[in-house]
C-alpha cells in the first residue's frame, strides 16, 4: 500500500469561477502507479470548493447561478459587518459546496463517468492562487 | 492493509429517485472480511449524487422536494439552451449533492446511525442504470 | 499503514448548532503519530453534518441562515406528517450538508487552510450528545 501526495497551484478568478482538475488529478494518479485505491481531492481554504460536474459552458454556468441563489452577493452577510471582507457569501458557499471529494482508482485510472469532471469552485471576491492538494491511496 | 472493489448496476427511475444502498454497502463490507478502515461509495456519472438520511418515505419525499427548490425544473438552463438534453437541472442538482460519501468501518460494519441509511439520488429526467462503485480499505 | 480510530462524544444546542472540531481532529492526529495520509470525519446520525468554515461568529451566523433558507423550520413537512417528530427539517439539512469529510495529513498535520476550521453542525431540534467517529489512515 503507497500513499502519494502532490500540492499544485491553480490560478482562478474567483466569484465561482470552475475550474476543470481532471487532468492534474489523472497525471498525478498515473505518475503515482497506484492501480487501485482512492484518490483524494482537497482545497486547503474557506472560501473554494470541489465536486463534479459537466464541465462545459452551460452547465457550468447554471451551476454558478444556483450557487449565487443559496448565498446571494448582495444580501446582509454577519461576516462582512464584523470583518469588513466583503466575502461573507464566499464562506457561506464554500461551507455548502464543501473543500473534498474522492474519487475510486481502478486499473490505474479515476473512475468517473464519460460527461463527469472534477471542478474546484473559487468563491471568493477576487482572483486567487489556490492550493489544491491531492492524495492517492492504494497498491 | 486490503483493497477490495465492487462495481454494481442500479435501476433508478430518475427525477429525484432515492434508492437505499445500505444493504449493499454491508454486503460488500462483510464479503471483503474488513474489520477496521473506511467505505467509500462513488457514482460514476453527472446525474447523481449519494447522500445519507433516514430512508422513510416521508424524509425522502422533503429531500426531494429541498432539492427541486434548488435546481427547481421549470426554469431555464444553459445547458439545455447549448445542448437540449432537458436534463440542466439534473447536473446542477448532482453537482450541488456530490457523488462520493466515506463511512467508517469498525467491527466489520459500517459506523451508521440507528436511523441514518446510504442513498443514491438520480437526478436525471428518465430512468437510468447507474453503476455505483464501492471501495474498502482497511484491515 | 496503520489506521487508528476514535470515537468522540460532543454535546450540542440543536438548531444548526455549529462546533469547531479542530482540535479534536489535531489531537487524534498527534496522538496516532501518522504523518502522511488522511483523516476522515464522520457524524453517525441522521440529524447532523460536517464541513468546513472560518469558524468566526459572523460566517457561522451566515451559514446557519443560509441552510434555514434550504430548508425552513416553518413549512410543512411529510416526515412530521407521519412521525411526528417535528424535525423534517433537520432531516433535509444534513442529507444535504452530508454527514463525512476527509481531509489530507501531511508532516503530521491536518492541511487546513489558515482559516479554515472543521465543523460538527447539529441540525435536530434539541440539545444532542452527538458521536463523531475519526479515522485516521496513512504512514
Amino acid at each position: 500500500m503507497k500513499i502519494i501526495q502532490e500540492r499544485f497551484s491553480i490560478k482562478t478568478k474567483g466569484f465561482n469561477d470552475c475550474v476543470d482538475l481532471t487532468d492534474i488529478l489523472t497525471q498525478t494518479l498515473h505518475a503515482s502507479r497506484i492501480q487501485s485505491g482512492l484518490i483524494h481531492i482537497f482545497i486547503p481554504g474557506s472560501t473554494a470548493g470541489v465536486t463534479t460536474i459537466e464541465y462545459e459552458s452551460g452547465a457550468v454556468a447554471d451551476l454558478k447561478a444556483a450557487i449565487a441563489r443559496m448565498a446571494p452577493e448582495n444580501m446582509h452577510y454577519n461576516h462582512d459587518a464584523r470583518w469588513g471582507d466583503g466575502n461573507g457569501f464566499s464562506h457561506v458557499r464554500s461551507a455548502l459546496i464543501g473543500p473534498s471529494l474522492t474519487v475510486p482508482v481502478a486499473d490505474g485510472r479515476p473512475v468517473l463517468g464519460t460527461w463527469q469532471q472534477v471542478i474546484l469552485i473559487d468563491c471568493d471576491n477576487r482572483p486567487r492562487n489556490r492550493s489544491c492538494m491531492i492524495t492517492v491511496m492504494g497498491i
